[in-house]
């Protein structure tokens, strides 16, 4: 068993049953990105990315093939990490994010929960007796659109890989909720909407399986680390269900997305009216009801501390 | 804990969390299938309905509920039953099938593969080395569609629940079958098309367990026999998955439906093209290609035997 392009000796597997070796891996992963990059125009001249990153896998993935391309695509970008305050987990992360944009001549601006928003979210969590993914997500949500935006980013672009949107498209579509999957796919948001910065996923065709090698493989990070939070259970149970039918029946994620990619132009189309974009009564941030999410849990913050 | 409708014992529990007794139950269940048949217009005045039965749970339910409403929406029906020849299955089956026809005075019409085919199912499986979930489906929809046109039907009932359009909705998904999935729904083919016999699901809302109880509670046939061939595997793996999702977030296989039928009229329409039907070059039977597949199948028992 050899790799297939060069007769050396093979690290990976992929799901069509073609082994390859390190430096071919490497090769197929970032030419499988760029072309996601080209099929899907998440990248033009003149772009500022805001690239989201955490100093895990996925973040530093996407910094890392993104910052090979300003040259060539002729695009700027910086790096924006937000620290939410989870110790033993975010501390650690942000000295990998720090070398890792010191070593490749990046900008990092680091924004945190405590200095935003008056908490951490460990201190969030007790004060409101809330999930912390449900807490932590909308105030990441709302601090990386808000900063990408001062900071003059016209794009965000995140690390979700295909599990994460196969795993988002199930978990819509098992809880009734498939207006909300039109808002999905590799970029979201409107072009010249200047309240909402477009999102974009590099990694959208790759699976946690590929990111998670292509980051070992290229020691894009220290030590693995996970968030001490325990998941979403509904996310966690999706999850699972999908790894345990990759195991048995190999490309079923990609079927997922492949499958939802030929409907999404159908429901962008039929919820387009759905996804109207108020500006937040409180803050002025984009939402979709009159008081954004995060507004809402500030007040419940000031009136529960 | 009591019937939330006439404070007796209850004797089943809604995945909505309400209790009904045994005669609240079978009223619910009634009602909900006929909401079915109106909201989805399955039956008109003057039809004639050819029920394919089995003998089996959902079958038995399909023509009992049916039967109670012919002279109120004035159609007419007959049961159409197809003898695979699966020893120990359907042998017993077919009596309990008979005994249900004579005492409601339904006329049943038996048609095997044996007299159509020339063999049955477990000596095609023989010649053939193939699957026989595969074999059985295209001879079974192959026999069902000749002989309930034969027999004048313009209808075709077929006893399929919930938990079986679930399981196709996400195989289909899961195997990149998009397309597939627009040929379902709860009627199926066109209105003046003369060759394909239109299908209703009047238990497409209902879930296996409800029909279960049904049957049970109806005394509808005598003991519980299963086919004694080992289903598709993939089927199976789906079903245990959606089994386990529903056990621990109740709704899961009624949200899969839900969100499913949002999007099959933009599914239909998409892909219409694609189902264009032709008659088979051998038998003038409707196909998607040129030759049926019950006629491939037919060819290579001639080949093979």
């Amino acid at each position: 068993m050899v790799c297939k392009k060069c007769d050396t000796e093979p690290v990976y597997l992929l799901t069509s049953g073609v082994r390859l070796c390190r430096s071919c891996f490497i090769k197929y992963f970032e030419k499988k990105v760029r072309k996601t990059i080209r099929i899907n125009n998440l990248i033009e001249k003149g772009d500022k990315i805001c690239v989201a990153i955490s100093g895990g896998k996925d973040s530093l993935t996407v910094l890392n093939i993104l910052n090979t391309l300003t040259k060539k695509k002729n695009f700027e970008l910086f790096a924006l990490l937000i620290d939410e305050g989870i110790k033993n987990y975010r501390d650690f992360t942000i000295k990998d994010a720090e070398k890792f944009c010191n070593e490749n001549k990046i900008k990092l601006h680091i924004v945190s929960f405590k200095d935003e928003l008056g908490y951490t979210l460990d201190e969030m969590i007790k004060i409101l007796g809330m999930k912390p993914c449900t807490v932590c997500g909308v105030f990441r949500r709302y601090l990386l659109n808000k900063k990408a935006r001062e900071l003059k980013a016209n794009k965000l672009a995140t690390g979700h890989n295909m599990d994460d949107e196969a795993q988002t498209v199930i978990m819509n579509q098992f809880k009734k909720n498939i207006d909300v999957s039109a808002r999905l796919g590799p970029m979201t948001g409107v072009k010249d909407d200047k309240r909402f910065i477009r999102r974009i996923k590099p990694l959208y065709l790759m699976s946690e399986k590929e990111v998670g090698t292509y980051a070992f493989l290229k020691q894009l990070m220290g030590k693995f680390t996970e968030c001490t939070y325990e998941n979403d259970s509904f996310r966690g149970d999706v999850r699972d269900m999908l790894n345990d039918f990759e195991m048995k029946h190999h490309g079923v994620k990609n079927n997922i997305i492949t499958s939802f990619l030929e409907i999404l132009p159908m429901l962008k189309n039929k919820y387009k009216n759905k996804s109207t974009i108020n500006a937040c009564i409180s803050c002025k941030e984009p939402t979709s009801s009159d008081q954004c999410k995060a507004c809402e849990l500030k007040d419940k913050l000031k009136e529960k501390a």
